[in-house]
């Protein structure tokens, strides 16, 4: 890690690219934010149109301008472990190389860019930067700051600045994981007959899954799909053995016009003829609704053009959901380059997307 | 280990359940079969009516009185691990407790005793004492004689010494395994219909198992029943990932009536509409016929009384049945109790089961 080599204060005067490779240059991983969120939180201190707080290695800031609309613009800090892909490398095609330069560092450029240069937005604004979101969920910074300062998170719209191509994603679906348990008994497999094979009666399960078909509703406007999907299987005790347990965990992903009670009612139900011996709820996240109804939203969508997609995956979007306030996610990766070693980020379409919001926020 | 504490001569002049204790109190778990081997090849060579081979530790001895008949008395010397059950003791109710008392040193001792006392036997006598069979197939000492020197495993029939509660069990089921394999295409849960579930494709063979029948055929006066099983599943490569591959492992137990050829078409017939993507034989040994519709048999089970059972678990019978020699098992140890640590043997049993041998064998 580049730790002792690199300027430990930011530049928020850079455009924003060359600020993206100023963060990329700055490690942190999931656990060792706390040097940026210091580099961070100075930077925007000396930002006299901002209040700033702290939680942890969380940093807050805010505009106070008495505007009719709030909105948030959110980001993690934090990377997937280095993998020998820091410090960050340009190519000459304009393509910035190395960990977080898609998720997301070039979406915490645009956001400290912004702080930077809206000083006098139409809406006024918070900033949330926080660590660890690409761990375990009870670790996550937006996490513990919705927990002891939830006030910090009021708003009437959210933009987290996840990866999505520049183009909006809305909401978020959500996802269920259940272990779906047999039983039977032991036997040597040469008297099978003593004994009861708990793999063959996983095989309802298996015929209901492979039976399953996805519903794909429109929620706010945007067309979710479903699925409902074994990620693993296993049982068996030897080679010799009547296995006397079979485990089928089943990940269901579900649109967000279903609430969680609902989500588990549905697995509960079509798997209710399976005669399974215990259902056990592993993970559950609700998901969330685009909310793209909202009037914020709305101009937003106006704003940044295109047509907002769907995001099937489960992002911190559902925490504001939860909080109430309606969030979408848009920034400039791709997100099938997150978490790669080969992670990378075409660097024109980092202040375009800059250029989009500021447009918005100053219109 | 007791090595350096018990006599390392064998006194076959001790009736067979002294003879038992003194062979359990001869450690020889797999691998460590030799100085057994070296007392009984000595203990053997002593008797004048006997001609006696040696092939590694697995020693062969053999009356050659020209009778019209041969019958081989067999039993293997090597026993599962120690654990913490040698010495053996004989408690008050007559059982004696220690490795190898069930499986199968009580066997070896009738084995000895006969080899002893029956210096004229009206049928030709060939004893074998064979190592590692309670190991890896490619290692067992019979195997290793049958290849090296069939000429020595000559006969018209075959008495193996494992434990059957002193009850005849004739022949023996072959056993096949076989793993299903499945593939499909990896994709993230969350887009589930990007890629294609393995998981989902096995239901099918789940299905057929636990639909099917098993047969349980006479073959030669006694009933076998067959079974298919899957014992093991496997398949999954992340709890968010669509699985790529899924693994039934299937072992089918069969009646020696189908060869090794029949009983593999029939699990490939089973399974032919279930779209599986690999089909590997793991293992396969064939069954063996009981053989009691063969004179010498016939005999036998009149002079040991009782009614035949067919033995389900593969055992050397097999081996026997391959070099055409009908083969029987017999001796007094309870087939439950073997490689137990609590294994046993009831001492009153083992010089009954020595006197039908030897009333069989002398009358």
């Amino acid at each position: 890690m580049a730790q002792t080599s690199h300027d430990t204060s930011l530049d928020l005067t850079l455009d924003a690219a060359a600020l993206t490779a100023q963060l990329v240059d700055f490690p942190s991983p999931s656990g060792e934010e706390k040097a940026l969120a210091d580099a961070i939180e100075t930077a925007l201190r000396r930002l006299p149109h901002l209040t700033v707080d702290r939680h942890g290695n969380n940093v807050v800031a805010r505009t106070n301008l008495g505007r009719a609309e709030r909105v948030i613009l959110a980001g993690h800090i934090d990377t997937v472990p280095i993998a020998d892909n820091v410090p960050s490398r340009l190519d000459e095609d304009g393509v910035l190389w190395g960990c977080g330069t898609c998720d997301m560092k070039s979406g915490v450029a645009i956001q400290l860019r912004i702080a930077q240069t809206v000083t006098e937005p139409n809406r006024d604004l918070t900033f949330v930067f926080y660590d660890n979101e690409e761990v375990a969920a009870h670790l996550n910074g937006l996490g513990h700051v919705a927990e002891a300062h939830p006030d910090w998170l009021a708003g009437d719209f959210a933009i987290l600045l996840e990866p999505t191509d520049n183009q909006v994603e809305g909401g978020c679906q959500g996802t269920l994981r259940v272990h779906l348990k047999t039983k039977g008994t032991r036997a040597h497999s040469a008297r099978a007959w003593m004994g009861s094979n708990a793999i063959h009666k996983a095989a309802p399960i298996l015929a209901k899954l492979a039976a399953y078909e996805p519903r794909t509703p429109v929620v706010d406007g945007l067309q979710f799909h479903e699925g409902l999907n074994a990620v693993r299987v296993e049982g068996g005790v030897a080679t010799n053995v009547i296995p006397d347990e079979c485990t089928v965990v089943v990940n269901f992903r579900y649109a967000p016009d279903r609430s969680e009670d609902e989500a588990l009612a549905f697995v509960r139900d079509y798997f209710a003829d399976c005669e399974i011996d215990e259902f056990i709820v592993d993970d559950h996240t609700g998901g969330a609704r685009p909310g793209l109804n909202h009037p914020a939203a709305a101009a937003f969508m106006a704003a940044v053009g295109g047509e907002a997609k769907p995001k099937f995956g489960w992002t911190d979007v559902a925490r504001f959901s939860a909080l109430g306030v309606p969030a979408v996610n848009y920034s400039p990766g791709d997100p099938l380059l997150a978490h790669k070693i080969d992670e990378r980020v075409k660097v024109s379409l980092i202040p375009e997307a800059e250029k989009r919001l500021s447009d918005w926020l100053t219109s």
